[in-house]
């Protein structure tokens, strides 16, 4: 291929003052000032510990795309000024993500959807159609919905490779000989091989150049999913050699910092080549009469008919040139101690198991940790965390239920799909007799971090933690099931309604009379 | 059906306050205050006269939406407050919607996309699903390309019904007749007739429920593309009695004050009936195993797959809401106003021929006004008023070839489509021998309001198109065609560089070097 190998973005000044900058920017988002009644009478300020699900939005990137907005018009023009600010930023918009990523001339970035659900939905589409041939498609267990789902609604036959195993029989990293073997078996069926590179459920980092690399030895593709370590740690299409090269790769703007922007794929430019665009429209044709229509070649406008989301282009393009001039290696490093100083705390909570391996020496992982306290359902610590320690975690399966059901010993055969429930792992076997508590979701508890979190909020959740085990009985009898299948316990006293706290129509009307 | 019809959203307030409200909100936008260098020497505020390719935004609402933000955080659990809220402000959003367009109980409101190309395009694809048999779709001469192309890839054949021309032979609304006549036709093939509500390039507005009266006498369906019109005049899927129902309605935010907001599909819930979703991911399954997944019935979930936009969908719902409380028979009444103030005022300019039928009485236009300059190439005037003015407006063919086409009286068969052109309407064939202008694309210049256009800004625009007349040879000289084939024009001395007015780069890097 005749590429220029992109850069990553150049981070700007020296060590210290990118240290200074990144201490600076942990206080610059929306939301971390945010106060909630708690359930013993008190008021608290939220500790957000749920990036995982979405990250926080970067204020910093919100006033650059005000600014922007001073110019905004539609793009397509080139004759009045507002509509050539709004093209060249956004056309410098793609170029930032595409040095955010170390993509090269070769590939296209093409904004598609809200996070990477669109993103890999349309690129299963693609490559079926592309590659017609090759039906098989290898994912692994470890995938969230996202990146699985697609898969199997187009290809012929999806494969999911198993996760190997510590000494302590808890999942890590994906299987490199179960892959090798799946690989072999479906060499010449084989379209690609679709992998996250981190997981959502335990943060464990996956080594997808060598997964590249094995892929493309039987001509396969390596597609990556990138929505839950994009925010983490440094990212590059480019590995060591050509071979390790990834093909295409998803990313979620609102699991960067960037709520409100369009969702990624970076892409070989030539996996699109002779295929009509999924979706037609406005802007990407050449020549239109009611018998005809011409569709440009070019990339990404070929992908990416009618109007595009400016505002939220530009946030995501803000944030991410904000963060590679801070520079990720750092972002990365912090985050590392942070994640290892949560496990140590956690790890010492007795009644408290993580999932998945967790030494960061044998599997990498990203800011997550995912767990449940003996004998308490991840719904109820969910609940108490919120309500009496003003702690935000995300509970139940993360979109990932085959992996959750794995991790938690249960066998598809008890997990049936029933007929009622929403958004679930399936249900858990009821304990039979008087007394016990209802049929419930299984699922755990996560918690994840962002750039603002800190130790003290570990600490904070540690603490709660051990204090929610110390006084389980208490907590117990405060809270009961929703018992709608959801697998949510709600506080028997206290209650919270949302619109009392903010509604759109409040605030309009508000506005309207103070006009 | 067993519906509840809902009503639009009720006004607030007096008669006289809601128009004291309307003034308030005219200068609530972001963009109205921006100055560029003129190619006299001089600076000036620019006046946005581009509504019909995009809308400023409505800075009350981006205030609301960063009150929300606040609370920031995934839907899909109520067990943390954050999460509660914004779900429950997501689910209000559709519901806000849902009243603007007086939809009703059998309806679903789905965010999809950014404009009304995604929505447009999923919903070919969907009722070509749903109802193979029926392999035709009847749509206009008058429809932007997101209302054509997408039922173009997806129907078996797609017929585009004429326009009726006034006394003037300048084209009016859909010809009801030939619509009658091409419905009669093909009764027993026909899907649906898919209808603009407003021209993007005249303005003019058809009649859409006796449009769908029409269709569904034959067993038909009336998809109903509202992108034009919804910011300027009441819209309702329900007409005077079931038979006028509106179908399908696709809305695009950010024609309508919301620009980085999520595309609108509102339709009856039954179309979906059956159909696996076209996307799928998290969010929308029961259960999964590695073997299978069961995807909920209920929608709008079902066809919203993966994280939504939330910040955009807030600042839609608050956008909306602010109208309808206000009430968009005020918006509409007003933009008459200024829309009749301007066809009179260009209508008195000698050599500016307006395009589309333009007695108001005769067929009713939102604030859409299309031109051109005798003997001068739109694209020259575009940019001389730009230039010289300060004038923000729209060239060439607005992504509806055919139509354009049509008004300046080109036939299919002079377009034929060039190899190297680009979002164009074909090129016309240049004048031969010397000193003739090169060959350029044809096209037509327009301006379009939002809220915040006024008298003298139609005054500014009516003045500056006189001033280029008188001064035509003066102006022609100083600028000549780019030659790219986009018919595009640029001055041979003054020069403008995006990058020195704003850069998403400039911006972060100001911001690093000061924290």
């Amino acid at each position: 291929m005749d590429s220029t190998v992109r850069t990553h973005i150049d981070p700007l000044g020296t060590l210290a003052e990118r240290h200074r900058r990144l201490e600076a920017l942990r206080t610059a988002f929306s939301g971390l000032n945010t106060t909630y009644p708690l359930a013993d009478g008190s008021t608290s300020k939220r500790t957000y510990l749920d990036s995982a699900a979405s990250n926080l939005r970067l204020s910093v990137a919100e006033d650059i795309v005000q600014q922007a907005m001073a110019h905004y018009a539609n793009t397509h023009s080139q004759l009045h000024f507002g509509a050539r600010i709004m093209t060249e930023v956004y056309h410098r918009s793609h170029d930032i993500v595409a040095d955010f990523v170390g993509a090269d001339d070769d590939d296209t970035v093409i904004f598609c959807g809200n996070g990477v659900t669109g993103g890999l939905n349309r690129m299963a589409r693609v490559l079926t159609e592309q590659r017609p041939d090759r039906d098989v498609v290898i994912t692994t267990m470890m995938e969230h919905h996202a990146n699985d789902l697609p898969h199997r609604k187009h290809a012929g036959e999806v494969v999911h490779v198993p996760l190997e195993h510590d000494t302590n029989g808890e999942a890590g990293r994906v299987d490199m000989d179960a892959l090798q073997e799946a690989i072999d078996a479906h060499a010449d069926r084989l379209n690609y091989v679709a992998v996250t590179a981190a997981s959502n459920v335990t943060g464990i980092v996956n080594p997808i150049h060598n997964i590249a690399r094995m892929a493309h030895a039987v001509g396969a593709l390596c597609v990556v999913d990138a929505a839950q370590s994009a925010a983490h740690v440094p990212l590059s299409m480019q590995g060591n050699d050509p071979e390790e090269r990834i093909d295409v790769l998803c990313m979620s703007g609102h699991k960067i910092y960037a709520p409100g922007s369009p969702g990624v794929i970076v892409a070989r430019k030539d996996l699109f080549a002779g295929l009509e665009p999924q979706e037609v429209g406005g802007g990407i044709v050449e020549f239109v009469d009611t018998e005809r229509y011409v569709v440009t070649d070019d990339l990404p406008e070929r992908e990416e008919t009618g109007t595009p989301n400016l505002p939220g282009a530009f946030l995501l393009a803000a944030t991410l040139y904000l963060l590679g001039r801070i520079g990720m290696d750092l972002v990365a490093e912090d985050e590392r101690e942070l994640t290892q100083y949560a496990l140590t705390k956690f790890e010492a909570i007795e009644g408290l198991h993580i999932y998945g391996s967790h030494r960061l020496e044998v599997a990498e992982r990203i800011g997550v940790v995912t767990f449940n306290l003996e004998g308490l359902p991840h719904g109820l610590v969910t609940a108490i965390l919120n309500d009496y320690y003003g702690i935000a975690v995300r509970n139940e399966c993360f979109c990932a239920q085959p992996f959750v059901r794995q991790l938690l010993g249960i066998s598809d055969e008890r997990g049936v799909a029933p007929a009622d429930c929403t958004d679930t792992c399936g249900p858990e076997d009821a304990a039979a007799g008087d007394g016990a508590p209802p049929r419930e979701q299984p699922g755990m508890v996560r918690i994840s971090f962002g750039l603002y979190n800190t130790k003290e909020d570990v600490d904070r959740a540690a603490d709660a933690l051990r204090s929610i085990i110390d006084r389980a009985d208490e907590f117990r009898n405060m809270y009961e099931p929703v018992g709608d299948g959801s697998g949510d316990w709600v506080h028997r006293e206290f209650s919270f309604d949302p619109d009392d706290t903010f509604s759109i129509e409040g605030a309009v009307d508000r506005w309207l009379e103070s006009a």
